[in-house]
């Protein structure tokens, strides 16, 4: 099967630029001895890139209960669920424990963390700590951190934070900077509870952004990131990668063309690409993609999906664009792959060339 | 079960609102004597909602394969699949046909128009008009509308428009102005061809507000729309209905709070309800969502979804928030029906009180 037989809209993932992505990402975290990457599963949802990303497997990061069932059933059992846990879903993390699973859970919740201490099943909670971001977590100084950990007791198992305001950086200096902020904060958290009698065996961090520019990692176990390993165009403009470095793009088929309205029409709208519009504050404003050849390379010049119906993706360019017969196959470099991918429930693998090397499936949904 | 039990986030439909809907667009379309009503399926995507939107396995529109496989197995021969078709498509939809459907293509070229007079299988195809929306298709005087039907010879099946840009109105009186020249234009469309001598059974116009605002079908044989039967915050800016008539809202829980930042975090987030942002430039920007209580009532004031991350959906007002306990459950109106719809695989169904008193499937993807 090659590209030319796939049914669009679908989602391509080129298998070189994967390894190479993971590779780079590795070297990076290799540069802070004892440092363990914990690759986050929420791009991917896929075990066949886990198989790479995190192989014997290691340690990983997981956003939805799906997921955590999903690669538990594989053989991942060291996962920590990173988003902030509620009474209701501790059934299911303690029952994928019990089955043999090491699933930690997070929180920055005193009433939480009771309900954690109080669970009959096997369960253990990592802090969510803020470092910057003011989206969840506590800051390190709360006076809220020793009584959450006082109520976790024996079931706290590390602290936690997440530097997405990395991504107001854009320069390797800003990243660094916030990286650094970050280290100094979970690190602070960690200290102050282990001088109030607790074990902290994971201080862990991260964002694709700071873990690829942070200069130390001092005190730091564990670093968590997950669009690294496809990227996209705002990783691209934040400069964490170059456009070259893409591996996932969306196949699409030419289904209009109006040489008066220097158009063309796409069959991947808004339900294929998402209508994430992280690069309209970026310095280049991709619309909803990057419009590229059927082998990814930019056959289109500056092309962009200027608008995205819901199966439709209007294709513009400030220069004249070709008038291709309706049919022609091309691809559309993504936003944010994160959400790109998850419109589709399969991959179809390439490793540089127009074959079809392997169809691997996702888990979506919660 | 109840609203409390279910797993969030999940999509929830209220079947009263649903049917308040569904029957207001009836009495829409029949003010016009013998118009048709073909309920378009992409924002459903559902049978148990198609038996109620299109009852008697009526005309009915789609807008993927996989949605034209659905209901064609399910029952609804009569479809239009209303966006543009390519050459490589053409098998699957005469497989369809041959089985048993009745499943009409669209195409505005001439070379896709002479690939479906060729193709060995049975096929019928409507031609594009362009009434102003500059997506899709070609002005109704375009010499290419008679080369096109005669390409098509008798699998011509009549002509179809779509009038998206009555989504840029503000007003009925807007509403009802581009609906008179979406009607002009396709019915001059229709009578040039018929004037050429072809039959031209089919003329087909449509978009929610056109098909609620619209003074006068004449010549027009049937109305497409699809937001109307869940209703969104976009749609009730346009004044199509009111926000208490949105039938669809994504539960989700809390699962952070902090009173420093006035915020409050759910377990919706960009995954759950889209990152569509359909509002912004609306009179009001509801951001992501407008939040309700669990039983869809304004509960907490204004509050929308200002931020919304892969899994996080961060609540903000200009009031301040209630520091709800972590697990509350919420719900919140969406933007855009049809996309955060796309992004769940099934509804719970409630008809206005907590208890699910069904569970429809859907049939995403392509």
């Amino acid at each position: 099967m090659t590209l030319d037989e796939l049914p669009t809209p679908c989602l391509v993932l080129d298998l070189g630029r994967l390894k190479r992505n993971l590779a780079a990402m590795q070297a990076a975290v290799d540069r802070h001895p004892g440092l363990v990457l914990r690759p986050h599963l929420k791009t991917a949802k896929s075990i066949e890139v886990a198989k790479l990303a995190s192989p014997g497997f290691g340690p990983v990061t997981v956003s939805t209960l799906a997921e955590a069932r999903y690669f538990a059933a594989a053989g991942w059992r060291d996962q920590i669920y990173a988003v902030g846990i509620v009474p209701a879903k501790l059934d299911a993390v303690a029952a994928l424990n019990a089955a043999g699973a090491d699933i930690k859970v997070i929180t920055d919740d005193l009433a939480v963390a009771e309900a954690i201490a109080a669970h009959p099943g096997p369960l253990r909670a990592l802090i969510e700590v803020d470092v910057g971001e003011g989206r969840g977590g506590i800051p390190p100084d709360d006076p809220a951190l020793p009584a959450i950990a006082a109520a976790l007791g024996e079931r706290l198992a590390g602290v936690l934070s997440h530097s997405g305001h990395s991504y107001n950086g854009r320069s390797p200096d800003d990243m660094a900077a916030i990286a650094e902020a970050e280290r100094a904060g979970i690190v602070a958290a960690a200290e102050a509870l282990r001088a109030a009698g607790h074990a902290v065996p994971i201080v862990s961090l991260g964002s694709s952004p700071t873990a690829l520019h942070a200069r130390g990692m001092a005190g730091v176990t564990d670093v968590r990131a997950g669009v690294y390993m496809f990227g996209d165009l705002f990783q691209a403009q934040l400069g964490t990668h170059a456009v070259e470095d893409i591996a996932l793009t969306v196949l699409g088929s030419v289904i209009g063309r109006s040489a008066a309205r220097n158009t063309l029409l796409l069959d991947a709208g808004a339900l294929a690409l998402s209508k994430d519009r992280s690069t309209q504050a970026a310095p280049r404003d991709y619309g909803f993609g990057l419009v590229l050849d059927s082998d990814g390379r930019p056959g289109l010049g500056e092309a962009i999906i200027a608008r995205a119906y819901q199966e439709h993706g209007e294709v513009r360019s400030d220069a004249p664009l070709p008038m291709l017969p309706l049919g022609t196959r091309l691809r559309v470099a993504p936003n944010h792959c994160c959400l790109t991918a998850a419109a589709h429930d399969r991959y179809y693998v390439v490793d540089g060339g127009r074959a079809v090397v392997a169809v691997w499936e996702r888990v979506n949904g919660w």
